[in-house]
């Protein structure tokens, strides 16, 4: 496995793999590697000649005050994993060759990015699509793949490549989840053990309000309460929120008679720790 | 000349291009072409192999109340100059195929797009830099030239290029004048008689303002004063500003002592008709 960290290094080894015919997969990641990124990188191998992952905390996604700082790290350990899953390339910029002195351009998506997550923290999308379409023009893939855990983030990420002509395909894969229905996610770590006991209650009240649906219920309200009501019962969570959107648009939906796949989605603080999750129900 | 205005069409014979070796070179224009835009795709020729002219009245960059409407067309005209320069091709994208349905992501060139002409058209840039980044994606250029009559735009370019990593080369020539040194531009058909003899006031203007730094005078007050009195001896202009920046960075100037290149612009109403016009003086 090569490592690069130089953008222009990175820039010329993609143009090689290009020319000499192979298919680039980029996994983007901020790194703290769990089975829900191996997932990811095991798809990009299904797809590609060639696998590219990216670490990389990118500041421009946190606002002050949120968790860049104490963001859990271990790139040795990330090695590791990623070289036994056969990755081709490790590319770990650091923050002064991503972001350069006198940095000010940014890629905004407008709209989308300000519901949900982005109600909650207003510049983490922007920080988001500057990153990723930087990532893009420099690993140069004909294919990336994200994760359903940040559904949002990948609906606006397929909004910007149709938007700004980006030429390649992007792959949403589902969540890895332990055993109890806890999403994977680095942030996991930072749960205390009580916290950690009361966590698998989102699923749980994600399921509840899947089978809801399937019995008939097609008040988005009334969806909504039955979630947050059995979230309650937990008095470590507290809720961000729980919203029912079209799962392509992110349009928010008050009845979910539409024939078009729905959104669940909500994001709870389990005392410092915010996590994320949601489900997606074909009506 | 292959004339493309599907952007998955361009996409491809693009990629297509790129595979078989050969440089492209892109030139995007408005359209109603004159001698500035010509010098544009011979300077392209030089240096690519295959060269793109676009031809995009960009909707993004205009506000509600300025001329995208009336803004000057000839696309056969236009067809007939780009054939006799050797061009390999024209794209022409309709609005519909930049800008479709629900479109809302947009790159945005934050602090210097403020300044000089942003000031005056708070979404321009926003626009450019918009339909340029698209126009990178779709045409693949390994380099793109933009005349100097654009300063401020050629200054965000490279910004763009280098904030979000564009993989390519942006080269800037020199602005092409009239014999009384009106600097070419597709908006001088706009101008009546009277305001065309009055227009090249704009350049003997700033040709006093280098003449003066020549001699020493290195206060941008002065410098400013010098070039607004100049253009009102002419009464059908209107100036809506003159300004003394650095440049590279655009910063602005109160004194030009620096060693560095200075930016002269200008933006002066004749009528209807806004002009804009600039000069960098070596110090």
């Amino acid at each position: 496995m090569k490592i690069i960290s130089s953008v222009s290094e990175m820039q010329i080894f993609a143009e090689e793999l290009r020319r000499s015919g192979k298919r680039i997969g980029l996994v983007p990641t901020m790194g703290f590697l769990h089975e829900g990124h191996l997932s990811l990188v095991r798809r990009a191998r299904e797809i590609s000649d060639a696998v590219v992952v990216s670490i990389f905390v990118n500041p421009a996604q946190f606002a002050p005050g949120e968790d860049f700082e104490r963001y859990p790290r271990d790139i040795e350990r990330d090695k590791s994993l990623l070289q036994s899953e056969g990755v081709a390339v490790l590319f770990t910029p650091g923050s002064g060759e991503m972001y350069p002195q006198r940095f000010s351009t940014y890629i905004i998506p407008e709209g989308i990015s300000s519901v949900l997550e982005g109600k909650f923290r207003s510049t983490h999308f922007r920080g988001v699509a500057t990153v990723v379409g930087k990532l893009f023009l420099i690993v140069q893939p004909h294919a990336a793949v994200f994760g359903q855990k940040d559904a949002q983030q990948s609906i606006i990420i397929k909004q910007m490549v149709r938007d700004l002509n980006f030429n390649l395909q992007i792959i949403v894969a589902p969540i890895v989840r332990e055993q109890d229905g806890l999403a994977l996610s680095s942030r996991n770590v930072y749960l205390s053990p009580e916290e950690r006991n009361d966590a698998p209650i989102l699923f749980q009240a994600l399921q509840k309000a899947e089978a809801l649906i399937h019995t008939g219920e097609t008040d988005a309200a009334a969806i909504i309460h039955e979630v947050e009501k059995t979230i309650r019962g937990k008095k470590t969570a507290a809720i961000d929120y729980v919203a029912v959107n079209d799962a392509e648009s992110l349009t928010e939906m008050t009845t979910t008679q539409t024939g078009r796949p729905v959104l669940i989605s909500l994001a709870v603080r389990f005392g410092k720790t915010r996590l994320i999750d949601n489900i997606i129900v074909q009506q």
